[in-house]
């Protein structure tokens, strides 16, 4: 068993994105990194996103020889990018002396389903990946990106090497996976918006789950999920110092600790009204299974009560989808599913996050309340378990953040 | 049999170099002349090279990242560059409504023997490729490169596509192997060279591999050997009109066509000259294999009788494997192999090539009668069946390609 000592000791996935590889210098920072690291007592498995220039440059190309670039193709041109990324890690590392390889979807097994610009990881066989751990190399591997049944290259959607190093600490057993990136951790709101935005050092996976389905940069919300459902603690944390992050999930929350942990927002929505929709039973059903059908991720629902048997249904999403909705609207025109529908592309959405939301009363009156005391106009509002989320005005949504942020986390109170 | 009336129709394989692909205008016009040859009643398999400036961004890149980037990692790198090309001709011919995919090497199954950065074609699965010519599509292969038996990415050095191209065209049974490129034809000299160069309209591909290892650019000299194996014409045209270019074998040279061919040269090689060898069986063997294993490739070998027990060996190479060659000398002083080597980097190579050279009296003392002519030095000779090279002193290369082509291409004389 000549594995045996490399085998006993505990794998970490770290995950860099892209603008922790955006040049050959700050892969050489990376390179550095690693070599501190690497007297460490774990195994390590790294994630690379593809530099942010080299994708816009693919995109551009794209657009240049085809009117609407998608599907196979595209993911084919895309995955270049993180193959770029880690082959040049590789060539950094082998340069110090350091045994490493840098390896493909294919070559790591990652498996889809087959769904281009949009797959779901299906499988990862990780024989490869654990025989190369076992030689002593560390072992970097393309984020982003996955192998159909037909060896078809398919990707994981805009922040799909979140996924991808979750899926990998989920199928190692990996002691922890690190999402590093060019923020510190977790925040109460965004740093850049928020001046006294406050570092949380821990957070659930629930609180992470609805902060990144809301808004905040820090990861995927689907990698989070994988985290969660395979129970691998997940480090947010800066890739260009060693200071600790944010932990998220890995064992119990402080008892004492606040209700809301984070006020976030997307500042790029449309929201769509569908005016004299018939209250009928499958209605709401065909117009969402239409929208799924065309690709379009829907960020928040809102159905009110219908009077005089028609209601109303708003939906909120991200702008780039607009186009296809455009397409849909007329269809359902056409087929009497509604009679009007009313697009507005200057909206924005604020929300507030925490997993004690829903047994803490008057929160979300709070909320209001400062959003009405600043003179901010609520449009419509979801809440959910631990979630409350407000469309407002999007020229408004920068006082928004702030003065709700003030309002949880005031200025000189610590938590 | 659904299959049988696309399964009947010839393949016909195009091979698109670097130039041609350079830009997205150019893979556009690549676009435009798949969908006017369409009409035809071929199927089509297109490999490509990467675009030269992609290929340079990357070496670039990765020479930032290393002090001497090669191996694994680095044809994992270079590799991205077809993935590239392919993505966009397959994405601008859906977008005009063809029918078309792209395959990577892995996808295409060319397999090779797992030497990184110089792999050889062990074998080509074609069952993919078959069954999307089958359904009508045009297929697009990444040339350059080709999976190990451990999936490693593996590249078949400088002018790969090239190769590719001939096997796959040996591999698919195919009528014939374009290569399209940004000359016309095969000339009796390069044409930006001697103005009055000829295209020839066929050659044998004896000749083809002859020009090509001593320096005409027009294909790999393996792409013309694999071609003269599997008996499959090669057609080298330019990728920017529809006119013939020059064919290479594929039935009988006229019997009344010219002894020479072409007059080609090298104009960046090295001269190493190895002084007071011993001579004793087995040391030139040991000096040329330590050579081989170092990735040397020697273009010529001069060994001139020995006197007094002391033999000459002189070889040419390109210039970037003096570094190599530099380090192996001190190896063969300290063995005792030689007690000095003479290093010229100044020196050029001129050859005249053709199938009828030794059947042909006369010809060589042609060549070497105008060079005198013309006072240029004759260094060294070494001549084959059907070559005589010159090696003479750079600064006169020029003057003396169009002083030989001159005596056997006069001006005004057709042939």
């Amino acid at each position: 068993m000549k594995e045996s000592v490399e085998s006993d000791r505990p794998i970490l996935v770290q995950k860099y994105g892209g603008s922790s590889v955006g040049s050959a210098e700050r892969i050489l920072l990376i390179a550095d990194r690693i070599e501190q690291n690497l007297c460490e007592t774990t195994r390590l498995v790294v994630v690379l996103s593809a530099m942010g220039k080299t994708t816009d440059e693919l995109v551009s190309l794209a657009n240049e020889v085809s009117d609407r670039p998608t599907g196979r193709e595209m993911d084919l041109l895309l995955a270049t990018g993180e193959q770029v990324t880690v082959s040049l890690l590789g060539l950094a590392l082998q340069n110090r002396g350091i045994l490493a390889i840098s390896l493909t979807a294919l070559q790591c097994g990652i498996r889809t389903d087959g769904v281009f610009n949009e797959a779901r990881i299906k499988s990862i066989d990780t024989a490869r990946i654990k025989s190369e751990l076992d030689s002593g190399r560390v072992v970097i591997v393309t984020g982003f990106q996955g192998i159909s049944e037909a060896n078809d290259v398919t990707t994981l959607g805009r922040g799909g090497s979140d996924i991808t190093g979750a899926a990998l600490a989920a199928a190692l057993g990996a002691e922890s996976c690190e999402i590093c990136t060019d923020v510190d951790g977790v925040f109460s709101a965004d740093p850049s918006r928020v001046s006294n935005a406050r570092q949380w050092p821990k957070i659930s996976y629930e609180e992470a789950i609805e902060m990144a389905s809301s808004g905040a940069k820090v990861l995927h919300p689907r990698a989070a999920e994988i985290c969660m459902e395979y129970e691998v603690p997940i480090h947010v944390r800066s890739s260009f110092h060693q200071e600790q992050g944010t932990w998220i999930g890995g064992g119990a929350i402080p008892m004492e600790r606040a209700e809301v942990v984070g006020v976030t927002s997307d500042a790029k929505v449309a929201k769509i009204t569908l005016l004299n929709v018939p209250d009928q039973p499958g209605v709401a059903a065909r117009v969402f299974d239409d929208l799924a059908r065309a690709g379009v991720n829907i960020r928040l629902i809102i159905q009110s009560a219908s009077s005089e048997n028609r209601a109303r249904i708003t939906f909120i999403l991200d702008l780039e989808f607009l186009t296809p909705v455009q397409d849909l609207v007329g269809h359902w025109e056409t087929e009497g599913l509604m009679s009007e529908c009313v697009i507005e592309n200057d909206v924005a959405k604020i929300s507030i996050v925490g997993s004690r939301l829903a047994s803490t009363p008057g929160l979300a009156a709070r909320m209001f309340t400062v959003l009405a005391g600043a003179g901010i106009n609520i449009d419509c509002i979801s809440s959910s378990e631990m979630k409350v989320a407000c469309v407002i005005s999007s020229d408004r949504l920068d006082e928004a953040v702030r003065t709700v942020h003030e309002e949880f986390f005031p200025v000189g109170e610590r938590v």
